[in-house]
């Protein structure tokens, strides 16, 4: 089998499952209990803590915050940091829908929550950005790494603009799709809090994390209990899953150089496609690449793909159940165009005879259906 | 090692682990995904519903929402069906922290929040409770098990109560330490929501399920994002976790069997500390035993136990690190009882010669440090 969902999820990694068995089975303990075998796994959650700190170029360890997952992240973030007399909240069209739903619901229940548009390129519009910023604003929430069109957001960039118009406001970004992925440094960037996933990076799922810049941001907890996570995040510490985290991010490898090889795969990948009637939506991450092929509907290309063993998918799983698209839309796709889009998403251990392969099958797979259409 | 804190968490299954690893290392796909192999592991899902919807004694597999924990589940519960209008919310004294300081923090945003104490036996003062009840009851949280003194609180008793006096009130109950442990039924019980945990039960931590009797509770979540789990927590469907929780469950065996088993080890356990100046404050479930040891701190008989090679614990890791304790205070211990209890919780792994020598060395360590204060 060829996989190509991996902006979907990705597989654990063999030493990250072993760190999870050996934390769920044997050093299965408490990490809130007072003796000892509990405090060494509170001791090994901490240094998973570091690890992930380092990870994103973040100064000290208990700015990060273990949750269930990036959504709870992405909610804690945002609807941890509301309160009452909250003034603007800008949200991008391009986000998740663990934010953009957040943004709604705020928004329901009477914020003041505004979103900024996308260019054509994926990338939110920074003009359009630049003259929504004012005073009055309290909170800005930018994906870093489109999960839909692979677009980098430029966050220094935003950023600056935040710290020109609204220096008190506190700037959020979900990273889920740039963990791991492309270089992440959380005080070059100037985000107050940044949200990361496990299953998205080779981790488990069921773990995320949020970077907390402390002495910047106070956040009311979303789940209340026993207090863990410095009283932001209660329930049993899941040591297991985090020392899987640790060790998926551990494993890494150089960030650049995994960039530079995905992107071989992504152009191998395009290369197939040369003469196919087919709109390709990125050109940022290599990770992943979104197309809209004319006249027929994505859907049925995956799964014609998939009778030829090869994983690719329609969009987001969070968003494909779901009519219409609201990214694709925002950054100027057609209604067809957006019936028939798929994204393929790459990771680092996918080989070149893979990728070659899935791309010369989806070109044929596309004629085929083409048709049996016409 | 002799680990006899079940009640603070448990190891992982071995057959659970196995599922933990198969469905996190190959069959990893994204549950939401619109393929065949995201279509099978929703259906693995489901079947993992349908099991512990029937180890609860519940009709429907839907019924079932699975959440990253169950201090998760609880606050779902609670907040999830709190809303604007509402009326008097009653909970237990003896409540685990995810209830109790959910309770505290609806409270604390005006609602109408109300304590019913415990007798010394620890289970609720039913009497006290019909008091409290009358028709402006909207709310009703009481913990089945108590996860300090092992107090079962009689369910359909308190349903009767609740019919009589406030039938429209939604009637939840955490059933952490029960799941697994104590027969449940909560048709039979007459809960509307019950609330399990993976981690107390042999299955991974992170995984927590909450029941919800569909037509008669609306929920909202406090969680937003993809729409999983029928729309009331979103974020990307943990099926390595959800399928050893299934595993687990599979594996309870016979729950009386293995009370009446547990219950030897209970009785011999409290044998071996004859002659000794402790409180038993439990005489429930035979899961957990508290007790006080007069005269010495029970943070010190925990340490010096540790040293050989048995854990237990001061209280609920939940409650460990906070001083005092409200609920052996609310069943009438002194302050003096409260600073010398322990809790000893068992498995149904657990040998008699384990148990055996643990009570002894408890009393062995008692005797020991007694002699070192006077």
């Amino acid at each position: 089998m060829i996989y190509l969902d991996n902006a979907a999820t990705t597989f654990l990694l063999n030493s990250a499952s072993e760190e999870l068995i050996k934390y769920s089975c044997t050093n299965f303990f408490n990490a809130s209990a007072i003796y000892g075998k509990g405090l060494e796994n509170k001791k090994c959650i901490d240094s998973a803590k570091e690890t992930i700190a380092n990870a994103l170029g973040a100064t000290f360890a208990d700015n990060i915050i273990f949750t269930g997952s990036a959504t709870e992240s992405n909610n804690l973030a945002i609807r941890g940091a509301y309160r009452k007399g909250f003034g603007k909240m800008i949200f991008s069209i391009g986000e998740h829908p663990s934010v953009y739903n957040v943004a709604l619901e705020l928004k329901k229940h009477g914020a003041n929550v505004e979103f900024v548009g996308l260019q054509a390129n994926g990338e939110i519009d920074y003009a359009d950005l630049e003259n929504m910023l004012d005073e009055s604003v309290s909170f800005i929430s930018i994906i870093h790494v489109s999960n839909e069109t692979g677009a980098i957001n430029d966050l220094k960039r935003i950023n600056e603009l935040r710290n020109k118009y609204c220096p008190k406001a506190i700037f959020h970004s979900d990273g889920v799709q740039a963990f791991g992925k492309v270089k992440i440094n959380v005080d070059y960037f100037g985000v107050d809090m940044y949200t990361v996933s496990g299953h998205k990076a080779f981790a488990p799922k069921g773990i995320g994390a949020l970077y907390v810049k402390k002495n910047k941001v106070v956040l009311t907890p979303i789940i209340f209990g026993g207090g863990q996570e410095y009283n932001l995040r209660s329930g049993t510490e899941n040591v297991g899953s985090i020392m899987a985290f640790k060790n998926a991010v551990e494993n890494f490898g150089k960030i650049k150089q995994n960039y530079d090889y995905v992107k071989t795969l992504f152009d191998a990948f395009v290369k197939e496609l040369e003469g196919t009637d087919c709109k390709i939506n990125s050109y940022h991450s290599p990770y992943v690449l979104s197309l809209s092929f004319n006249g027929v509907n994505g859907e049925t290309l995956v799964h014609m793909m998939e009778t030829k063993d090869i994983l690719i998918s329609r969009g987001s799983a969070c968003s494909s159940k779901k009519s219409g698209n609201r990214i694709l839309e925002s950054i100027g796709l057609t209604n067809e165009q957006i019936l028939g889009s798929v994204r393929v998403s790459f990771n680092k251990f996918n080989t070149m005879e893979e990728v070659i392969t899935a791309g010369k099958t989806l070109k044929d797979c596309y004629v085929e259906l083409l048709k049996k259409l016409h």
